[in-house]
């Protein structure tokens, strides 16, 4: 049935508004609540559709696909069991500042007012926005569609909140209403995403900072995850640039910064940092945090001390220099008036730090494959251009103790972390990667790495299938450790709770018909084994899925998570050596202190 | 550390009283705040642990042993992460009034009242009770633990309220509170579970019952799930045999009253019922539901019509006799003292309607597998003792329309309907069947038999490696019809996000280590494939997990199926004609007529 000229459905309308703010991609799952207003978004141009396997698969994918395309990241599913389903992929884009649209697709208005017993309904008279509310403090708006009229306007409102505020917003479509009709017109003017810059205030942060800066005599800047959230990673680099001093990055802003830079010092993870790392950071008089994110599993457990009186935090929505706070500012534009504001040559001439020279581990002679050998064999094999993702856990110890070259993206959830985000986060990181690289014509594009393990994966396994059905080319390293090793070394090292169903992972790309299964599947048990198959050209420069098995003891960890968890307490670096775990550099790196300031238990 | 004598921790008393109010298997996945209280699970006599493959999963498993075992199912999650992802099994939980207790670990108070930035929060000052107020809507009770004092008292609450009001409960665990002492004493008195029984206003809803069957001159029974749920079928199945006249069964009640009993005339699904049952039912001058459940997916779209002057609701905690309401009853008690005042021998003698020959399928002389030759071959494999479980779409549909032998309980989502809890509730189902049989010393038990979907199972397919794991010997049917067929049945017949990713499914039990994955695969494109897969011992008889693909054309349904679709409207009915659905036993059995009384869009 063809609309009368001018007018479009409300469906169309809003898929439209969200190509227009720069998303290519929908994910999603079909249900009964959404079906018939998916169908406009094979009308549109540039538009695509990638169904999932599951609902928290679709949200892990929109949010993968956000970080690396800098847009909103969107994803369809339908009342109630889509939904709820999703619940935790948005409560993680909530915690990560990730920017989520998420249409759900509701039962008619006609139902909801009769409180009709509808399929995926509670009760005999049933409240069809129950689990609507269930989602009120994981979004940072909401648009309940009920009429056509102002239904353009919300659309627009929450596309905008999405962005400026950088979180997960939430769209109720009823489905009756999806295909009412409004102005083509309508599409005419784009939605407003700028933010508001008030002079004044912004003048005012700019001075004392600038203030602060002339004063310090060794400042320095810390990089932390919410610049690239904030869109602010150019303005960033700027700074820190034009500001001239060695820097630092927190584990969030890994891959904001450029970490061959020559100025580059390390990841400041408080006192689980490499050798040299902290002891330089601690020598500034003053610290410049930018999008700064002080949880616990970004600042080893709180030991990153910052001192009022030292420090200058820049954050998305203010500005506090030593604890005088300068509200409702943007961090994009100020950081933009900041480097303006800098002296050029820059004012101090700080000498660049020498590190210690990278410590001998003790199982080095080792021929099987551990985790000292695989971080470092890993860094070796990454190069500029190429995304990666990593999993909560082992991986992202491991990961993020290792050096990037330029031009790195990284996508993780280090403050969320919740397991199994990163296998269904790489396919939506993937789809963005080509899509930025097409509209910028890259030549050589990057590659899309997911870096997981054995228990993490298992729980979003499907979107495996998704990613060969997509025809992507990740490259997939899982670690098979025999179970979860980060728990293991939290409690119960040897409990069953700590198991995990056993996979034999060279039948998984057959189970999703990849097309070349057999030379896509590799295994590695040795140094030797891992090092031939990062050589082979199908893994270097794949033109299909790859999966790659790395076989580890249970009981091997990085030195950088089991110095986090002895750094809890004396008595946990007791169990740590009860158990069996072991420091491949001696000591767990603490010279024989331990205990932070958290009592875990 | 050995505790005191005479204390245990709070997570042993828990764990305690859940295995006395009959739990024998908890489900769940380990997390940084859950881990040290399952410890306790292990130095419990009887209780074991079953880790899932995620949250989600848990949840469904949990709700399908709480189907089987009619005690509570229970699951643990952690803070955030896992608890939102088991949000939507939980939810469906509630809308099919199954008892689940679902226990959170949760940060210690310490971190709580501190509001500090712990991995799974949000924000820089986090509320760590955010995820909590996400499930208020989707539980019955809720017990916010935070001291050893009221705790032992608060976990008996709402135990007492998930039996009595049977419907999901949630206990909020801090992890630190869990290993502080309580007496152990305390156990030693039973929670209590009795139903508040009234005498007088009992009496007066008897004696309403009885008056309107003694003037009745056709009476019938309509026996429906909320019969099981308040463990009411061996009430409602003495009261049918004592009233003595032909009865029907909702679809939500298959399984709960005797198929096989002569006086058993049906599934009376509204319209859409099996020829000459609708048509007996329509006879009655008095109607009697037992545990009704009137949503749209239980009656054909409200197309089964009852008539307030000719109508006895019995429901779980009241009875509306002809209109006039008697509240605060219990179903199970009401049910006991309504058969013992039925008059034996029964007042009413009436016929046993005998329904018309079954019809002969257009395909009938088809060679391949047909949905139409599938679920009457399916109904032969049955016996007395077997478990099934059955997938919301194409399953339930298919699996409805059978009849069932004696003593066969149906687990299914015909309410909430969210696809892919079959796969993970029919690990759970199994594990409940197994203790069941165990403490009933049952000689030659059931089995287990799943049947879903391509579509459904892919949410949730790697409970199947649980399946595997535990040793279940679950017998699988997956139908192979490339796709969401339901939906497809709905809207978008032919439209890309009704489409999956296809697998190859001889690649998924070698997946998960199945012990002889290649005999434990079948494969059916025919119909004499079938029968030769039925006819094996491995498979009539398992001592592993099977799986039977089927495979079916993707337009092909059950005519029940179709026939709702075509009663939603006249456009509807256009709709499948045009995109080429064919009913095989021609019209939609609809007979001209069309339109339900809800328009869908």
């Amino acid at each position: 049935m063809a609309n009368p000229p001018n007018k479009i459905t409300l469906g169309h309308y809003m898929w439209s508004r969200l190509h227009q703010v720069g998303i290519n991609t929908i994910f999603g799952v079909p249900g009964d609540f959404n079906l018939q207003f998916l169908d406009p978004i094979f009308q549109i141009q540039g538009l695509q559709w990638i169904g999932n396997q599951n609902e928290l698969n679709a949200a892990y994918a929109a949010d993968g696909y956000a970080r690396i395309k800098n847009t909103p990241g969107c994803l369809v599913t339908t009342h109630g069991v889509g939904e709820l389903s999703a619940l935790n992929g948005i409560a993680g884009s909530m915690s990560e500042n990730v920017k989520i649209v998420h249409v759900v697709g509701q039962t008619t208005r006609a139902m909801q007012k009769n409180h009709m017993m509808i399929h995926h309904s509670i009760g005999n008279k049933p409240d069809h926005s129950v689990y609507s509310r269930a989602s009120e403090g994981l979004r940072v708006a909401a648009a309940q569609l009920w009429d056509v009229e102002s239904a353009p306007r919300e659309i627009d409102r929450v596309i905008r909140e999405c962005v400026v505020k950088s979180g997960p917003v939430y769209i109720f479509l009823p489905l009756d209403l999806s295909a009412e009709l409004v102005d083509a017109a309508l599409l005419d003017s784009p939605i407003d995403l700028e933010l508001r810059v008030d002079v004044a205030p912004l003048w005012d942060a700019v001075q004392a900072v600038m203030s602060a800066v002339k004063e310090a005599g060794r400042p320095t800047v810390l990089v932390d995850g919410l610049v690239q959230r904030f869109n602010a990673a150019p303005e960033a680099r700027e700074f820190v640039r034009r500001l001239g001093v060695p820097f630092f990055s927190a584990t969030m802003g890994k891959g904001v910064v450029d970490e061959s830079d020559e100025k580059f010092v390390g990841v400041w993870n408080g006192e689980v940092s490499t050798p040299g790392v902290k002891e330089e950071a601690k020598k500034a008089d003053l610290v410049i945090t930018l999008g700064y994110i002080p949880c616990d599993t970004n600042s080893a457990g709180f030991s990153r001390k910052l001192e009022e009186a030292k420090t200058i935090y820049i954050n998305p929505f203010d500005v506090v220099v030593k604890g005088k706070s300068y509200p409702n500012l943007a961090i994009k534009p100020l950081l933009a008036a900041l480097t303006c504001a800098l002296p050029s040559p820059p004012q101090h001439n700080l000498p660049i730090p020498t590190l210690p020279p990278p410590r001998t581990p003790l199982d080095a002679s080792a021929t099987h494959l551990t985790q000292s050998h695989l971080w470092p064999t890993l860094q070796n094999f990454l190069r500029p251009g190429d995304v990666i993702v990593s999993e909560t856990g082992t991986s992202n110890f491991g990961i993020c103790d290792i050096t990037f070259p330029a031009n790195i993206r990284l996508v993780t959830q280090i403050y969320y972390g919740s397991i199994g985000f990163a296998t269904a986060a790489a396919l939506g990181a993937d789809v963005a990667r080509r899509e930025v690289e097409e509209e910028e014509r890259e030549k050589e594009g990057g590659r899309t790495i997911l870096i997981t393990g054995d228990g993490s994966m298992a729980l979003t396994i499907q979107e495996i299938g998704t990613m060969i059905k997509s025809k992507t080319k990740i490259i997939i390293f899982v670690l098979n450790n025999d179970g979860y090793t980060v728990e293991r070394l939290i409690w119960g090292a040897q409990q069953p709770y700590n198991d995990i169903v056993p996979h034999a992972y060279a039948h998984l790309l057959p189970l999703y018909h990849h097309p070349d299964p057999t030379s896509a599947f590799h295994h590695a048990t040795t140094k030797a084994h891992l090092t031939d198959i990062l050589q082979l050209e199908r893994v270097r420069n794949p033109t299909c899925v790859q999966l790659v098995e790395l076989v580890l003891d249970k009981m091997d960890t990085s030195w950088k998570l089991g110095t986090q968890l002895a750094w809890r307490s004396e008595e946990h670096r007791e169990y740590l050596s009860r158990e069996g775990f072991v420091d491949t550099y001696g000591g767990w790196g603490l010279d024989g202190r331990a205990g932070g300031d958290v009592r875990w238990s």
